[in-house]
């Protein structure tokens, strides 16, 4: 598609170009409008249905959108917004630089600005900072017939009528949740408090947004209502921004469990230099712990100086922690994510980790003590070395599964607690045990 | 809740908890029942509103519905499958013991089971197996008005509305799509053939399920239209089971990249012994490598024989390497998974990480070089550490985007050549590199 575009902006057959997009679907376009270079971005994005063109414009990266805004006119800018989501606005004002962003404000409508600076105050992972304001609201007092009318009037410019909130006469209290699907299948004259579910789930503006997107998880909903502190109705959360707000945490949990400061870029658009901050912190304070490990081997010398094949076991054992200690905290951390393991599981965890342990850490001993008693002819050596990597898995998953839950408990991010943490503290712990051992059983 | 619905069932005041029960909200039930003990599963379940207990049934774990289908009576089994949406029972079936499966068959009725019969026929992970055929759908030649009727006659039992599917008049052919809003909005003479929205997107049944989940998050779809291979619809996937499909990825995501085979269950239900059967085997595989990493060490024996501190640095080394290959590779295999990065992006993704890995090595080789100087005032020695810490970080960084990448160009699972497999093969050669440096620049 990309291909076809930059073909019609070559033979500059702009009426072919303008049809061809008419035909196309928004998303597929703001995708290749992404990847368009600057100049043919404005003349593109001008050739757009004036109907489509607002909602291809928010769904387009903010690169994007700060350099349309940059070349379109002011007239261009304001029907732009006009038409715009508040939540799509107030994302847009977020990533701008600030001269675009009071471009930006001078070019909506008073009501329009007033909103997106309401919007702009809610905290920044909360409920209210991704909710919109525009969803379809009836009194309970209406009747069918009233909804219908009403949504005509207004259900054009409303994100979502497919969930249609109801309010008390007053205070426009949430009283009440219905959907399109009722009103089409009730009879014209009943009143809407007849026919409505009245227990409504809902969220209060201060909500955090990631419990927002589980609870769309576990309830199945197309939005979430958002009501302030006195259950007044003030926006609603649809289901696509529950589904960025969870992709976005995904994201993070992954670039965390590996060492590094998450970031919102993408991987391709992330300049080198900032990757290369996210990543070097993390690696400087893991290093420290080595100090600590290299002194403890230091303090066996005597141990490999006597028997230097000794060493060439150092790696296995490291590795082998490393990765007992990673599997189990990857396996509670996510339980932690989603809910299913809580702080005061603490002891069932590690309880059900070490009993992991022992099955996989026996199983390495034999394998490996068979292995190197083949290698080597050397039954102490096979002996050591089997008993270091069953304690090693041992230690390796209890530091693993008990971690990630203490963190949590400590409303630190369990995330962190996860293979490289880990690793490197039981490297130390492993080694510990490694030559203690030997010394025992090798009368070294 | 839980506690509540106890209380009630001690004091056995059913009516009580009846109408408790039908106050609350049917997620929050069959959370609730998962957590009961097999007789008041039943007690509680009995007391349920006819019209919710089907809905709650599909909500509950599959242990939880095998306890009822063993406990509930033919005509009580009869109704909750005559209520319910093909892909539940579907998802009920898989789940099921065969002779519990023989159990529901018997009880729902022969157009039910044939359409089971045609779901189960679905390949895995293709989106016919998750994709449900009741839908709301008409015909190019309705208008509005018999829409509506038609609606008003069919729509309580399908599973969504809000995305409505038009046919041709022929072979139902998928001609166009539009929806209860547009319904609502237009005039009721009008034909929906000249409402609906052309061109469709849509996928066939044999589609891979995450692909069609990734076109949710792509789309903001609701539903998604499912097609034969001669373009007839034949069942649609809604976005709540898209959703369910990127968590489930999501998780198995994670567990591979710690060196586990997936599972489908929860880790608290999950049993000791497979989940050491899950971990095992790539324990097992990562050892084997490092067989190889001990016999290098032993080639240097004379190197650390000679210089017996510079054993104290193998876990720095190791452990640094595996740090700044974990990094990259998770970079990389979650921009591969969102499809970010292709296998054709190699080289510029590699050229990126090169130039990462210069500054991140170049900052630790500094800050060790200068600490190790300070520590033991042997300026060689800091020189072979911070040249080993910069080509290990090159080379780990390097391993670690390019692997994730050829593993994709191979159809292999990326998620594999993550933090245990790069840690792994870094080991044996920054080994290498740091016991060479050392040779050469430190007259051994």
């Amino acid at each position: 598609m990309k291909e076809k575009i930059i073909e019609y902006l070559a033979n500059e057959d702009f009426k072919e170009l303008k049809s061809f997009l008419s035909d196309a679907n928004e998303a597929d376009i703001a995708e290749c409008l992404d990847e368009l270079d600057k100049n043919d971005q404005a003349v593109v994005f001008r050739l757009l249905k004036k109907d489509e063109a607002t909602d291809i414009f928010a769904r387009m990266d903010p690169d994007t959108q700060e350099n349309l805004i940059e070349t379109l006119s002011d007239k261009e800018i304001a029907s732009i917004i006009s038409k715009m989501y508040i939540d799509d606005a107030v994302d847009l004002i977020d990533e701008l630089p600030a001269n675009l962003v009071t471009r930006v404000l001078d070019n909506s409508s008073v009501t329009k600005r007033q909103a997106i600076n309401e919007m702009l105050k809610y905290p920044e992972d909360s409920a209210g900072s991704i909710m919109t304001t525009e969803y379809a609201q009836l009194d309970e007092d209406d009747t069918v017939e009233d909804a219908f009318d009403k949504i005509r009037r207004k259900g054009v410019n409303k994100e979502t009528i497919y969930t249609i909130y109801v309010t008390d006469s007053g205070d426009r209290h949430l009283v009440g949740v219905t959907s399109a699907k009722d009103l089409l299948l009730a009879d014209p004259k009943t009143k809407i408090k007849d026919i409505m579910e009245e227990n409504v789930i809902s969220v209060t503006t201060n909500e955090d947004k990631e419990e927002v997107a589980k609870m769309f998880d576990k309830y199945d909903f197309l939005a979430m209502p958002v009501v302030d502190s006195e259950n007044r109705l003030v926006g609603i959360v649809t289901i696509d921004d529950a589904m960025d707000v969870m992709s976005e945490e995904n994201e993070e949990d992954f670039e965390k469990m590996a060492a590094m400061a998450p970031s919102e870029e993408d991987y391709m658009k992330e300049s080198v230099f900032s990757q290369y901050k996210n990543r070097i912190v993390w690696l400087l304070v893991l290093m420290l712990s080595s100090i600590v490990t290299g002194k403890i081997i230091t303090g066996y010398e005597n141990a490999f100086e006597a028997l230097p094949i000794l060493v060439s076991f150092i790696p296995m054992i490291m590795d082998t922690g490393g990765n007992c200690g990673s599997q189990a905290s990857t396996m509670v951390i996510r339980a932690l994510a989603t809910d299913e393991v809580e702080p005061k599981d603490i002891l069932k965890v590690w309880w059900k980790e070490i009993r992991i342990a022992m099955l996989v850490g026996g199983t390495l001993a034999i394998v490996n003590g068979v292995r190197i008693f083949i290698q080597y002819h050397d039954l102490p050596l096979s002996i050591v070395i089997g008993i270091t990597l069953l304690f090693t898995a041992m230690l390796a998953k209890s530091l693993g599964c008990i971690l990630p839950i203490l963190a949590k408990a400590l409303k630190l991010d369990p995330a962190y607690m996860a293979s490289p943490m880990i690793t490197t503290m039981v490297d130390a712990c492993s080694l510990v045990i490694f030559f203690n051992v030997a010394l025992m059983l090798m009368n070294i």
